[in-house]
């Protein structure tokens, strides 16, 4: 099956030999697009889609992502970006210029309940979630069989809040070890240290099992029965050290009713998990979030 | 245009002169349906519609809702409640007969914004509400003119937390003169004091202008706007005591982005309370809604 | 990973082994509730859960689903049946009743894509859909791996319309041999004659990539992109011999815009099809469906 | 309440002195964002938002869409229209610009049903409707109260089939004499002759009360109700000669199930069609739509 999606990722990253993305946030002014585009058209390279949000007018943030088409990419990237820091500079721009043939690696980390992974799984089979899935780490071995019938490594590291250090410390190595881009915490249900989520700013996606700030915290799905709630949700979100406080990327909600009860919630809540977190997930991998302040925006 | 709605009441009456509603919840055990459904029987009632929900097999709450249709039910009707009250005490039943030619009075309590009053007020015109819209209370004096160009009385009490007493005084003087049957808090942004909740439990319908329990209490799209939300939502719920704590009758959401700022947050947020208090106020009407334990049963 | 879902069946079937599900529809009339009800009482059955529904108060058509626990069910079912046939005469119904703990055998015909598949097995894993899917028949090679990597069967009959009969021949064979219940195509894309739809009537569950009656037929997401719609949806229905005019069980749709092409409307959509047929399927095994007169009623 | 009204019109038109807006289309090609932005930055111009759209990197056509800051944009807007000529001719575009300050001028069309009309008075007493509503027309009288109410002038011309040509001399007349950027059909129920189409093009909006392109014509809520969908919708196009075939600007739907006969069909209608007309317009309003070969991008 891997030989499937080699392909597939070959034929994408054919498809996309010269496509670039470039992110920029600025103070705002006069002139970053006319700046940005120039540069942009002095390498040959041709806008395919831009999206910009500027927060204010006066005295605001400027935001841009730009996608373009660049012939002979691979080769001049590294002079575009050097050439790139002059104007980053002159407008205080944080930026990021990423070439759309190298593909992400990403890390899964989960527990017992494989839904989230299952989903992100299979929408990478299918060729929807263009990831380099370069391992999967689990505190338990239920996902064992589906991962290595994949061809995925599967890490099986025992956790619990006293060896959470011991843990971490395997975990970071093997990311490390894996060149890994981006964690995606699939249900993985173990929190994590200050010193984990600091390694790695922006770069761990969580999904919580509620629309927060409602539910913050453990059994969101009992405390919505207790509550008698008309919809459930579900959040996918940046991790921070503020316990499901970090910038939200998506949220989504089922309607239920009073015939739901405990059980019910979590299979009709499941579904909402995974489709709030594959489309979390792809819009990372796609470098379509810009954090700004707690907040993401979303082009 | 009170001519237009007088029709349409009398319309409606005279096609569900013979209409009858009954609701009960009590512990569950066999029989229950059987000796209901043999008693409307033994009344020429026949079942138009009936929704039943049990908690749980054993020892749990049993819950239903008929509407029948019973020849000559205005003549029998105090005939059939006082039968009925036989088979209520057998099984141990709270319970409610109505009989749909009575239309609802209702209150409506309103301050300076005026979007969920106009929702109901349009809903009635069009016959789409089916109540006795008896007056409408604000500590304002925005709503008078749309209020009374459509022949309802509209009352001036000026409200503020020091004379809460005072006002409330007033207000549930007009309450029992009117014979008021449902209070209507379309966005009326005054907190009642206990007394006023105790003398109508279940009785005063509530919008809040959040996805409950999110952002309880005060400015909730300034602090969803703050969380950085996709979704925003809005609540329709009894009143109790416990600020936005009573029972859920009804919520919706609309998704919203990062271009959002809290003014388009609050019209967006707008659609939602309107829709939402819409049909929570219609599914009292149609006496669909048991609260069982701060929860809604609503069939 | 069968001991898993025979562990899961078992637990149910042990959960549910006195529960029974009671369809009935029949011409309205006052007493048919009453009747029901002290029939089952007679035998000693809680009603749990019942929903009914009536076309029309006169010379309507009254449709009831009741779900009840009978303690020894097993044992009294064929009694109960016998002697309810005498009720149902006297209304003149159509019924059925089912017996929770004898799980449905379900057959899955496949094509090439294998969205749908992969969702109602993945559910099936899950215990969220519980039936016995005795057999995957598909016209082309691609589900056999993960078919036969669950243990079920699995059965290659290529199929044209040239040799519809031949491979249909076989397929009914399969079905009898199996002792099939229900026939879902999960996209399996080729036409049923009308004999094979003739034997298997209100049994076969289809999905179709659109929001029908829009996009009848061949290419629903080329035409739906040709006509530049801002909503694409999936119908699951059941099949009759006119071809995507079955009645309806499940609709659902999601937002496109105009960045989205052919191939990313197909993407979308695929999650729309596979949540839809998903929810028929499970409304079709837990006997909530009744079909009148090419319409569905779904309690 | 016109007072309010005007003083909310002023109001946004002091904040939105300086506001422009610019939309494009043409082939696409390396460099028309960097000399579209070097132009507005050569006239002090700050881009606020900006969305662009490539139908293909290769022979596509290019869309864009900014909305920019301009000092003193008021004194220096001809010649800014005027020296943009020369890139417009440059690169083949067909381009508007427009002035955030001018309102844009529109009359509503309306027959019996109300609901659309009332949704667009009402968001535009709330100011989140920018237009002057010069006048509304109907064939029948039962706007007028509401209309003129709010000082707005209403003209009542009858309207059938026969005379057509006569009624359709008058609307034009009015149309001119009012002098009207847009036209809204808010459920007026009469054809257009392809005369009154072919002098307005993409500037008749109309809400067809059914999901495009399903039930197409007369009736939609009685086919719907016929074939049993589950959903219902409405859809927001702009009108051309082909009857319910224009470019199609916005769709939404409401979930529905076999107990809402054609009359809830209609009332559940109609919040789907006031609002989905209600967002056609202000995006229409916002300058946010551009027209390509019948179908729409909506930035």
């Amino acid at each position: 099956m891997n030989t499937f999606i080699n392909n597939q990722i070959e034929l994408f990253q054919e498809k996309n030999k010269n496509r670039g993305r470039l992110l920029v946030s600025c103070p705002d002014q006069p002139g970053i697009v006319a700046a940005i585009s120039k540069f942009l058209f002095s390498h040959n390279a041709n806008i395919i889609e831009s999206s910009q949000y500027s927060t204010n007018p006066e005295n605001g943030m400027f935001f841009i992502r730009i996608e373009f088409e660049c012939p002979g990419l691979k080769d001049k990237a590294k002079e575009i970006e050097e050439q790139f820091t002059e104007i980053a500079s002159q407008f205080d721009m944080e930026w990021k210029l990423t070439h759309v043939y190298q593909i992400k690696k990403a890390a899964i980390f989960v527990s017992k309940e494989l839904h989230c992974l299952l989903e992100l799984l299979w929408e990478w089979q299918s060729g929807d979630l263009m990831a380099d899935i370069a391992l999967v780490i689990s505190n338990h071995e239920e996902a064992r069989d589906v991962v290595e019938g994949l061809n995925i490594p599967f890490y099986y590291i025992p956790a619990n809040k006293d060896i959470r250090e011991q843990v971490e410390e395997k975990q970071l190595q093997l990311l490390k070890e894996y060149e890994i881009d981006v964690i995606v915490l699939a249900r993985y249900m173990q929190i994590l240290t200050p010193k984990f989520v600091a390694e790695n700013p922006n770069k761990i996606i969580n999904i919580h099992h509620s629309f927060l700030p409602a539910f913050i915290g453990a059994r969101p799905y009992e405390r919505a029965y207790g509550r008698g709630v008309k919809l459930i949700g579900a959040t996918s979100h940046y991790v921070t050290n503020d316990l499901d406080e970090g910038p939200i990327i998506e949220q989504d909600i089922s309607r239920v009713d009073h015939r739901d009860n405990v059980d019910s919630l979590k299979k009709i809540g499941r579904s909402v998990e995974r489709s709030v977190l594959a489309r979390a997930v792809k819009w990372h991998l796609e470098d379509r979030i810009i954090v700004h302040q707690n907040k993401t925006i979303v082009f």
